[in-house]
C-alpha cells in the first residue's frame, strides 16, 4: 500500500505526523504529564516506534525546542525545560493569590509518614475495620431503590435522614427537634465551614479552646478569621477566662467541643456548661458546639449537650457519623435556630446545590434498623477494652515519664512527655522507629503533648507501637 | 392517686409544671417553631390538655410576657412577640454581615411559582422521568459492595470514577487524560466554586458571556468577584470584544460555555474557539470552560472542546452528569493543569474533606456498563423529538411574534417576545395562566427573552404550556 502512494501524499502524511508529534508532546508537557527534566525518547527509537522517518522526529523535536518547551543538547538528548510557567498562564501566581493556602508542611509531613509501609498509625481517629458496620451498609445498599426522578435535592438534606436524626435527639438529648432545624452536611467539617461563611466577616475573632482540633484547620485563614485561644484547665474552657478574651478581642462567636474534646479528651462538667451559657448570654455571644464524640461515651453518659441546655437559641450544634461509622461516610449535620438553618441551606445551594442523596439514603436505612443500637453498644465495649489495654501498656512501658488521664470517651489518649527535644524532633524520631502520632503542636498545644489514637490497633500491634514510641522518645536523651 | 398527695407535694408538682411550660414555650419561640404572631393556646384549653390548674398556665404565660417573649392582651389572647432578636443572639445581624447573601427575590419568586400545583414548569433544565435511568441505577446500587473500611476519601474523588471519565474523554474529546488531572465535584456548581476560591482575589474581574447562567449565581458576590459581561453575537463570544473588556477591566479569567450555552444555546464555531484561545494566549488569560451540555448534541457532534484544542494548559474544563442522569445525582468534575488540581483538592479537603464515595461508586458502575451508551443514544433521540415538537407547536401558536432558532443541543429553547411589559410582568402573567419560564433578566439578558425548557413535558402538556404562555403574553396587550 505504501508504495502505491504518490510522492505528494507521502509528504502530506509525514507533515501531519510531525505536527501530531509536536502537539502531543506540547500538550503533555504543558499539562505536567512530562515534568521538567523528563527525557524524551531518543529520535531513532521514537521513529521506529511510530513507523516514521527519523527526520520527522528530528523536525518535531526542533520545533518543540523553538517553542521553548525542550532543551536539545548533544549527548544528553532532548529534555523538558523547567521554566514553563511563562508559557502557560502563571498558575503558580494565581494559586498564591487565591483565597486558600496550601496544606501546612507539618500536616503534610504527618500525612506522608502515615502512608509509609510498616509504620503503625496512631494519628488516625477512626474505628478499626473489625468495628466498621460493613455488612449492615451492604444490606442498606441492597435495599436502596431509586425514586422516579432526582431533581435538585433539598439543600438541607434528605427528609428521612433528618427525621431519623431528630428522633435520635429525642432519645440522646431529650429534645423535641423539628427536622426543619437540621441540615445534613458533608461531614462535620462542612458544617463548620458553612457556619463560618454564614456568620463571619473577614477579620472577625472567634474563640476556640487551646489546644483544639480547630487550630489545625487552614480554612479559617482563608476566611480571614482570627483564632483566639480560650484557656482551658483539666475541666475544659474556663468561663472566667472567656470574659477576658471577649473584652480583649471582641469575639464574634466561640467554637467549643465540650464533650471528649479533641485533642484533650476533657469533658466540661454540667456546672461549667451552665456557667458558659449564662456568660454567653451576658456577652450576647453565640456558641458553636461540636458534639461529634458524644456517642463514644465509654464510662457512662456525658453531661447534657449545650444544645439541650440552651433556652435562647444561642447554640449552633454539629455532629457527625465519622466516629461511629467511618470518616469516609462523609455525613454530618448541624442543628441551628430557624433563620440560621435557612441561610446555611442557601449557602449550600449556592456552592454545591446540596449533596448527593444516595449516601444519605443508605445511611438513613442503616440508622433506622434495630441493629444500629447493637452496633453502638458493641462499638463502645470494644473501644473501652482497647482504651484500657492501651493505657495499661502505655503505663507499663513508660512509667511516670508519660503523663495521661484515662479518657472517658472518644478515640484518643492525650499524653505528655517531659523529655528533651521538640515536637518535630519527637515526631521524626517516632517515624524512624516505625510509628506516628499527632504532635500537640498541630493543635496549638505546648511542646511535649502527644495525641495517641487507640481505636484501631489490636492488642499486639498497639503494644508494638508503644514499644517503638518509647524507644524513639528515650533515644532523644 | 392525686388525692393521696399532700399539699406541699402538689405545690412542688405545679411549680415544676409551670417552669416546664415556660421553658417549653421559650425554647419553641426562640427556635422559630412558634413564629412571631403565633397565638398560644387559650389558658383554659392548655390547662385541660396538660391536666394542670388553669392558674398554672396563667402564671406561665405571665412569666413569658415578663421575659418579653409574648404579648398578653385581653380579648386577643397570648401571642408571640415580633421583636425577639434582642433576646437571642442577633442572628439577623450576624447573617446580614456574613459573607453570603440570601437568594435574590426574583429567583425566589420563580422557585415558589414552580411549586404551585397545576403550574406547568418550563424553567426546569432536567430530563423527564421517562428518560431517567432508574433501573440502571437500581442495578448499580445492588452491585455495590462496601470495602473493608472507609477512611477519609481522596479529595479528588474515587479513582475508578476518574479512570472511567478519563476513558470517556479519550472517546469524546480525543484526549489521553491522566485521571490524576480530574477532580470529582458535587455537581458542576462546586467545580466553579472551588475554581473561583482557588484563583480569585476579592475585587477580581471575571469575564462571562452576556447573558449567562453564571450571571444568576450569587456566590460570585460572596467571593467578591466582579462579573464583566463579554458581548456575544449569534455565534457566541466575540473575541474582539474580549480584548476590549480585558483592557478595560483587567480580567483575571474568563468563564465560558462554548457548547449549547445556557441560556442562549449558541455554540461557538471552531474558528472562534481557535481565535479565543489565541487571544487568551496573547493576553495570558486563563479560560474556564463549562462543557456540561456536550452529551446532549441533537444535530451531530459539536466542535472540539477548548480543552481538546488547548496546547498550553490554558483551559480549566468542567462538566456534570446533571443533564444526562439528573441534577439530584450531584456529580460533576473538573479537568485542570496539575498544580491547579492539587490546589482544588486541597481546598476540597479543607472545606468538606471530599464527598461521600457512595454515589461515585454507584455512578461509576452505571457509566461502566454497556447500557450507558444506549442510554445516551435513546436520550438524544427523545430530546430531539421533544425539541422538534415543541418548536413546531411554538411556531404554530405564536407565529412570528416569538423569535427563536432551533437549538442544536441542550435542554432549552431561547426565544424573544417583542410585546409590551417587562420580564417581571410577563412572568407574573404566565404564572397566573398556569405556566412558568425562566425570564432572560435572570441571566442578565435584555428584556423580552424567555428560556423555555422542552425536555420534560410530553407533547400534550407542552402544547398546553405553550397555549397558556401565549394567552398570558397576548393578554398583556
Amino acid at each position: 500500500m505504501a508504495r502505491m502512494r504518490d510522492q505528494s501524499a507521502t509528504i502530506r502524511a509525514s507533515s501531519v505526523r510531525y505536527r501530531e508529534i509536536v502537539a502531543d508532546f506540547a500538550a503533555r508537557i504543558h499539562r505536567g504529564d512530562l515534568p521538567p527534566g523528563t527525557r524524551l525518547p531518543p529520535e531513532r527509537q521514537l521513529a521506529l516506534q511510530l513507523g516514521v522517518h527519523r527526520s520527522t522526529v528530528t523536525v518535531a523535536y526542533d520545533e518543540l525546542a523553538a517553542d521553548g518547551l525542550v532543551d536539545r543538547r548533544r549527548g544528553s538528548g532532548t529534555t523538558v525545560r523547567g521554566d514553563l510557567w511563562g508559557v502557560a498562564p502563571d498558575w503558580a501566581r494565581y494559586l498564591a493569590e487565591g483565597t486558600f493556602g496550601p496544606t501546612a508542611p507539618f500536616s503534610e509531613r504527618i500525612g506522608a509518614a502515615r502512608r509509609i509501609p510498616g509504620v503503625i498509625d496512631l494519628v488516625e481517629g477512626m474505628i478499626g475495620p473489625d468495628l466498621f458496620p460493613r455488612a449492615a451498609l451492604d444490606r442498606a445498599a441492597r435495599a436502596l431503590s431509586f425514586p422516579a426522578e432526582m431533581p435538585y435535592p433539598d439543600p438541607r438534606g434528605e427528609p428521612r435522614l433528618r427525621a431519623i436524626i431528630a428522633r435520635q435527639y429525642a432519645e440522646d438529648h431529650g429534645l423535641d427537634l423539628d427536622p426543619e432545624r437540621i441540615l445534613i452536611t458533608t461531614g462535620g467539617q462542612q458544617a463548620v465551614y458553612l457556619i463560618a461563611r454564614a456568620l463571619l466577616r473577614p477579620g472577625d475573632a472567634i474563640g476556640i479552646e487551646q489546644p483544639s482540633y480547630y487550630y489545625s484547620l487552614p480554612f479559617f485563614q482563608a476566611i480571614g478569621a482570627r483564632l483566639v485561644p480560650l484557656p482551658v484547665d483539666e475541666l475544659g474552657v474556663q468561663p472566667g477566662a472567656l470574659a477576658a478574651a471577649y473584652n480583649r478581642y471582641r469575639l464574634r462567636l466561640i467554637l467549643v467541643t465540650p464533650t471528649y474534646q479533641n485533642p484533650t479528651t476533657t469533658t466540661l462538667p454540667i456546672e461549667r456548661r451552665q456557667e458558659l451559657l449564662a456568660l454567653c448570654r451576658e456577652l450576647n455571644l453565640p456558641i458553636v458546639e461540636d458534639d461529634g464524640y458524644r456517642q463514644l461515651a465509654l464510662d457512662g453518659p456525658p453531661p447534657a449537650s449545650l444544645l439541650a441546655l440552651d433556652r435562647e437559641s444561642r447554640v449552633i450544634h454539629l455532629s457527625t457519623l465519622s466516629k461511629t461509622i467511618a470518616p469516609g461516610i462523609r455525613i454530618g449535620w448541624t442543628v441551628a435556630p430557624g433563620p440560621v438553618i435557612v441561610r446555611l441551606a442557601e449557602i449550600r445551594r449556592q456552592i454545591d446545590f446540596g449533596m448527593s442523596p444516595i449516601a444519605q439514603w443508605v445511611v438513613a436505612d442503616l440508622l433506622d434498623r434495630s441493629d444500629w443500637a447493637t452496633h453502638l453498644v458493641r462499638l463502645r465495649a470494644a473501644l473501652r477494652a482497647r482504651r484500657d489495654r492501651f493505657a495499661s501498656d502505655l503505663a507499663d512501658q513508660f512509667g511516670p515519664a508519660l503523663r495521661f488521664t484515662l479518657p472517658a470517651g472518644g478515640l484518643h489518649l492525650w499524653a505528655h512527655w517531659d523529655g528533651p527535644g521538640d515536637d518535630r524532633r519527637r515526631l521524626e524520631a517516632a517515624i524512624a522507629a516505625g510509628v506516628t502520632f499527632a504532635p500537640g503542636r498541630l493543635y496549638g498545644a505546648e511542646e511535649g503533648w502527644l495525641r495517641l489514637g487507640y481505636s484501631r490497633a489490636d492488642g499486639v500491634e498497639a503494644a508494638e507501637a508503644i514499644r517503638r514510641l518509647h524507644r524513639a522518645l528515650i533515644a532523644l536523651g
